[in-house]
């Protein structure tokens, strides 16, 4: 029989007890399939275990803390004392990523992080292992399934944002504080890790512009319906004027888009490339086992056999201004004209009207558009430029739509 | 500089043109991602080329001429010279798979296949890969492109199935002999091929009973979309009853299927495990540069590392005997009392109706039902004694359905 590998276990919340249990319970098949069954060596929690005893008698490491603090210090040692690293951090990588695939690539050992973007979904490896020489034009999806859930919710049942999302953290959808997922941090992340690996090119977090959700309420649901539209908080990552284009925000989907049945909980990504047309992918994003899930078959990926470390060999700039289609609420007054003034505003920046509703009268009295696909600033200006009319009772409001309609 | 890669390519036809364009546009992304620069060493063809003279210059060999003679032998003498092999052939590995994954083994070296099964969809690196120790419950989906572009374009127009097959020959998603993929053997070498690997069993094509679409009529999809039930052919992998039923059928599906959306000539593949809960991936499943692109994939995965040749680890029997729900549709006299006679033979075999609608009346007169999940063989028995009532006018037509209702 041949020696056992002794994994070194970083942090046992949710996900790193869920790893522990699907470690003892598949042993055997992990044996089965790479030869050598897998042990643990030793947990590192707030109370117990100590990084440098647990690095000494490990194999190979799974971080599962969260953060970067200490995880960040935790797995460069554990790198640069040549023990491969499974991690599911997202923060991780999306804030140090240069600094830990230089390491990894130096010390010669493999880092993998299934687990980080999507949950079970293997969009990681995709990305880097089938499409690692394709050309990939863009990726894009739900990356975030708190708010997937409670856009889904708002939508089914008509209720206010501040409702759904106590509902979704009843059912555990939602944490206490769900900030970094409702105002898009967290999809932020993924997509800054996505973004490195499909274009090749340094990506931080700190380049991923992020809108979130709170803003949206049950009246642009509604309305957004009459068109055949579904809203998703979307991540998108693409190639753009010669640079690329990592953001995240709101976005409407006509009915037929393969993104707008992805309802729930459920993450789903997209990629698009001339070689492959597009593949997508979905399924849950999170949970303590699905995640733990992700978690071991990067184990068992680098109990298989060698795999090189992500490593950029671009430098792509990322692009500001891009163009977007849109959907546009306006509370205006109830009198001849009005629409007049506002297709004249958007005609002077060149932005044509796909469709328009009218609703209500007197003081409840709304237009409600979607406008082709223009440059983002062009929009902006005339938003300000419309929000300054006499006949506009407030603030306008505006959501992205993706415009392809599918049959 | 290292040594370049050598490959020999074995056939030339639209997938292996395609790979050959392909694989020069990429040389420069290979070299960066592997260290080794791409080239052709030698194409085999009906008219030229010699597999010693190529197998001897190739590090790497990749064959692309379908069908299992010459295939077979070729593929069998580069493995056994020691060259990795990357496939394309579903046939070759859904009928040889114990022989050319046990000559693999000995040899020690890699024998690739993801462009086999759904075309650019990373199936079979997420069965083997991200869920190689992963207990998987059932793997299925939609595997051939041809039929769902018929289905699809039957259900959009209402035509019949001949106009339709003719509709898709002119477009290139039918071939000139379309028998393999409408009657299901096709689907069916690619449900072993799944299965095989999803349950470390060895499965073989004589193993997979399959059905067709040849017998689905326009009024089958007409009545169905009352139920909200749309069509596919359907290729299913499953553990049942201590055992693995391995099928492929025409099927309805309920509006909210995850493969419900799923049309025209695309394929998707399910799935499920209590760890992942379900992972569902979609895309062309078929096209001459999206194939070349799942055979680049596996070239670049062999360049790039090492990885064990597959191997099953369980000799798991096959179960013939299986529940399902089925869609029922009779032909009727238009008398009273031709419902209850049916129904007392379904009660009969413990049978319980789901829905139930009549139309026509006169000689045009039909029942059209869905019954709950019963043992096949017991519907084939009530069906035949139904069948055999005065009161039915012609033979019965079923088809099965996936009961499961979403939201």
């Amino acid at each position: 029989m041949s020696e056992p590998v002794r994994i070194g276990l970083l942090g046992r919340g949710t996900v790193g007890g869920a790893f522990a249990g699907l470690l003892a319970e598949r042993a055997g098949a992990i044996e089965a399939a790479t030869g050598r069954r897998p042990e643990l060596a030793g947990t590192l929690t707030r109370s117990e275990g100590e990084i440098g005893a647990i690095l000494e008698r490990s194999d190979l490491v799974v971080e599962l803390i969260g953060g970067t603090d200490p995880a960040r210090t935790y797995v460069l040692d554990a790198l640069r004392a040549g023990r491969p690293v499974v991690t599911a951090n997202k923060q991780l990588l999306a804030q140090h990523g240069d600094e830990l695939f230089g390491v990894a690539r130096e010390a010669g050992v493999q880092l993998r992080f299934e687990a980080a973007v999507a949950g079970v979904i293997p969009i990681v490896r995709t990305i880097q292992e089938s499409f690692g020489v394709t050309e990939i034009d863009k990726v894009f999806g739900i990356v975030n399934g708190t708010t997937n859930f409670i856009l889904t919710e708002m939508a089914a049942s008509g209720a206010a944002y501040e409702q759904v999302l106590a509902r979704a953290q009843e059912l555990g959808y939602a944490e206490a504080d769900p900030s970094d997922d409702v105002n898009g941090a967290d999809a932020a992340a993924k997509m800054a890790i996505l973004a490195r690996l499909a274009f090749h090119t340094p990506v931080g977090l700190d380049q991923v512009p992020y809108e979130g959700i709170e803003g949206v309420t049950p009246d642009d649901l509604a309305y957004a319906k009459e068109f055949g539209l579904s809203l998703k908080l979307l991540g998108v990552a693409e190639r753009r004027d010669g640079g690329i284009s990592v953001r995240v925000f709101p976005c409407f989907l006509y009915d037929g888009h393969p993104l707008a049945p992805v309802g729930g909980p459920f993450n789903a990504v997209m990629v698009e490339a001339p070689a492959i047309t597009e593949v997508t992918m979905s399924g849950p994003g999170a949970g303590g086992v699905e995640t733990a899930s992700a978690v071991l078959g990067d184990v068992v990926s680098i109990l298989s056999g060698e795999a090189p470390v992500h490593e950029t060999r671009e430098q792509l700039p990322l692009v500001a201004d891009v163009s977007s289609s849109f959907y546009l609420h306006l509370e205006v007054a109830d009198e001849p004209g009005v629409l007049a003034r506002i297709a004249q505003v958007l005609g002077e920046k060149e932005i044509s009207v796909k469709s328009v509703v009218q609703r209500g009268a007197g003081a409840d009295a709304r237009l409600v558009m979607v406008v082709h696909e223009c440059l983002e600033s062009s929009f902006a200006a005339a938003v300000d430029e419309i929000g300054r009319l006499e006949e506009i009772r407030s603030t306008p409001r505006f959501i992205r739509v993706i415009e392809e309609e599918f049959v």
